[in-house]
C-alpha cells in the first residue's frame, strides 16, 4: 500500500472542519488510491467533542483512512505532516473590531508557524480561518518552511463569482473561467469580472449589464458570507469546506491551460504588492508542481481603485500584527 | 449533457442532510459525469435555513449541480425524481417511548409514501429518518411503488460493525467483509460476527475472543448512535450521511464477488421473517441491478434468538402503526 498522506486539521471539532476531515477521508482530495492519516488538533475544552467526530470518522469504515491522531498540541498534530488545513480561529465576538480579532488570532498562529517546522520535508500549509491572509502571514514569518508552501483560502469567493457569473448569464458554471480574486479573503476582496469569461468570451460582454456587474456582483459576492449567517443561522461550512478541498486540489494538479485558480500566496511584488503579503492572484500550478501568479493582466481605472483598496486593508492588517512578524 | 438524475431528499435543513447534499452534488454517488438535480423537502419553519442551505450548494459552484428545487410539499420534492433519500423525521423527545416516536412519525411517511407515486418510472426510496425500518413499512404500504424500490438504512451499523472488528483484529477496515446487520436499526439489531469474514477467515477464528464478541462487540455496535451523542454532543451526521452514500451505491452497483451489504428491504418470507416487514439482511446486487436476499446463512442457537429478538421488535413497531398500513 502506498505510504499515507499526513494531513493535520485545526479546530478539527468544529462545523467546518466537520465537513473537511469526512470528505478527505473518502479520497476527495489526495485521491482514490492515496491511503490519509489524518492528525486532528483542538482547544483542550473540545477535546471531548472532537473525540466523538473521531468515533464517528472510524463508523465511515474508509478504506483510504490509514490511522487518526488527537491531540490538542500543534507540535503533535504538525509532525510529520505533509498539508496542514489550517482552519481552527477566534471567531469574532458581539462588538469586536476586526483588528481585535487579529490581535486575538495572531497568538495561535505564531505557534502554529513554529510548529510547523515539525512537518515533512514537503510539508503545505493552507489557511481558511479568519482573517485568513493575515493569520497566514504570521504562520509563514514565524516559521522556517519555504514561503511558496503557505496559502490563504480565496476560492470559497472564486466559486461563490463564479456560480453567480453563471447564474446571471444563464450559463453552466463550468463555462464560467479565468475568475481572479485579488487581495483580502474579506468584504473589501475585489473580484475580477473584467478579466472573467463566460465561454470563452469576456463576462462584460456576456452580461451587458455594467451597473449590475460592478455593484450587484461586487457587493452580492463581497458580503456573501453575511447573507449566509442571516438564511441559515450559521456560518458558511459546507461551502467552505468545499473550497478548501477545491484549493488544496488546486495546488496539487496542473492548472487547465489558459484558466487560473484564484489563490492567496505570498507576494514577491507582483502587480506592486508589498513583498510579503499574503495576497489574492489569479494563479497557474505547471506541470512540474509549482505556482505562478499570472501576470500581465489589465484593469482599468475604477478596477485598479478596487485593488488599491484592498491592497492597503492586508497593509493595515499587516500593521497590527507587526510585534509578531519576525 | 448527460439527462440530470432527479434526487429528492427530505429533512433537507437538517444535520445529516448538510452532509448528504454537498457529497451528491460533488458526485460521490452516481457517477463523476452524472448531472444531479436536488429537489429538497422542509417543514415550513426550515424554509428559511433550507434557503441558506442551496445558498451555500450554488456557493460550491460544482460542476454537476444542474438544478435546485426547495420545497416544504412531499408532492413537489418527489415530482419526476429517480431516488428519494427520506432523511427528515421528528426527533425522540424526552421521555418519549419508541411507540410514541413510531406515531408521531407515522404521518409523515403516510403522506411520502403516496408523495412517491409522483416519482419518476423508476423511483427508488431510501428511508434514514428514526425509527426508520417501520417509516419505510409506512411508506411502502401507502405507495403503489414496487415493494423491490423501498429500502432503509443499515449500512451505518454494518460500518461500525466492520471498523470494530478491524480495529480489534488490527486488519485494514477492507479486510472484513460478509458483515450482515440482521433486523432493525435499533440497539436490538443483531450484528452477525458468525458469519463475518476477516481477511477471508471467519471472525471468530481471528478473534479468538468469544466473550468479546458476544458482549462488547454486540453492545458497542448497538449502542454506538446513543456513545456518539455523549462524546460530540450531537447525533451521528456526517457518519450517517456518509452510509446513506454507501447505501445508495451498494444498490446501484453489483455487489463484489462472495460479499454482501446489510440492507432492510422487504420481505419476502426469507429466513422465517413475517412477509412485509422491512428487514435487515445481507443482500447482493447483481450485474442486472435487481438485489436478491442471501440465503443459507446458518446461525447458531445463540444467534436465532438474537435474530428472534429483533424480529418481534419489528412486528410490534408494525403492530403500533397497523392502522396506517393499507
Amino acid at each position: 500500500m502506498t505510504n499515507p498522506i499526513r494531513v493535520a486539521v485545526t479546530g478539527a471539532a468544529g462545523q467546518i472542519a466537520y465537513s473537511i476531515l469526512f470528505r478527505v477521508a473518502s479520497g476527495q482530495v489526495f485521491g482514490k488510491d492515496r491511503p490519509v492519516h489524518l492528525k486532528m488538533l483542538e482547544i483542550p475544552p473540545a477535546m471531548k467533542a472532537l473525540q466523538g467526530v473521531a468515533m464517528e470518522l472510524a463508523d465511515c469504515a474508509f478504506p483510504l483512512l490509514a490511522g487518526m491522531d488527537l491531540t490538542d498540541k500543534a507540535d503533535e498534530a504538525f509532525d510529520g505532516i505533509n498539508w496542514a488545513f489550517m482552519v481552527g480561529a477566534k471567531p469574532r465576538g458581539p462588538g469586536m473590531e476586526r483588528g481585535d480579532l487579529i490581535k486575538e488570532n495572531g497568538p495561535i498562529f505564531v505557534g502554529q508557524g513554529r510548529a510547523l517546522n515539525r512537518g515533512a520535508n514537503d510539508v503545505r500549509a493552507m489557511v481558511v480561518g479568519n482573517p485568513c491572509n493575515t493569520n497566514c502571514l504570521i504562520a509563514m514569518k514565524n516559521s522556517d518552511v519555504p514561503k511558496d508552501r503557505f496559502s490563504a483560502m480565496m476560492r470559497l469567493d472564486q466559486n461563490r463569482a463564479q456560480s453567480l457569473l453563471a447564474e446571471k448569464s444563464g450559463q453552466p458554471v463550468t463555462a464560467v473561467t479565468n475568475m481572479a480574486i485579488w487581495g483580502n479573503h474579506s468584504n473589501n476582496q475585489y473580484p475580477d469580472f473584467e478579466n472573467a469569461k463566460i465561454g470563452g468570451k469576456p463576462a462584460a460582454q456576456v452580461i451587458k449589464d455594467e451597473t449590475w456587474l460592478k455593484e450587484t456582483f461586487l457587493k452580492t459576492v463581497q458580503n456573501r458570507g453575511a447573507d449566509i449567517i442571516k438564511a441559515r443561522g450559521a456560518s458558511s461550512a459546507a461551502s467552505a469546506a468545499n473550497a478548501a478541498l477545491d484549493h488544496v486540489r488546486d495546488l496539487i494538479q496542473p492548472t487547465p491551460a489558459g484558466d487560473w485558480r484564484s489563490v492567496a500566496v505570498c507576494s514577491n511584488g507582483q502587480y506592486g504588492v508589498d513583498k510579503d503579503l499574503i495576497f489574492g492572484y489569479p494563479v497557474r500550478v505547471k506541470a512540474d508542481g509549482a505556482y505562478e501568479v499570472v501576470e500581465g493582466l489589465a484593469m482599468t481605472p475604477w478596477a485598479k481603485a478596487k485593488f488599491d483598496a484592498v491592497h492597503d486593508e492586508l497593509r493595515k492588517e499587516r500593521d497590527v500584527v507587526k510585534d509578531l512578524l519576525k
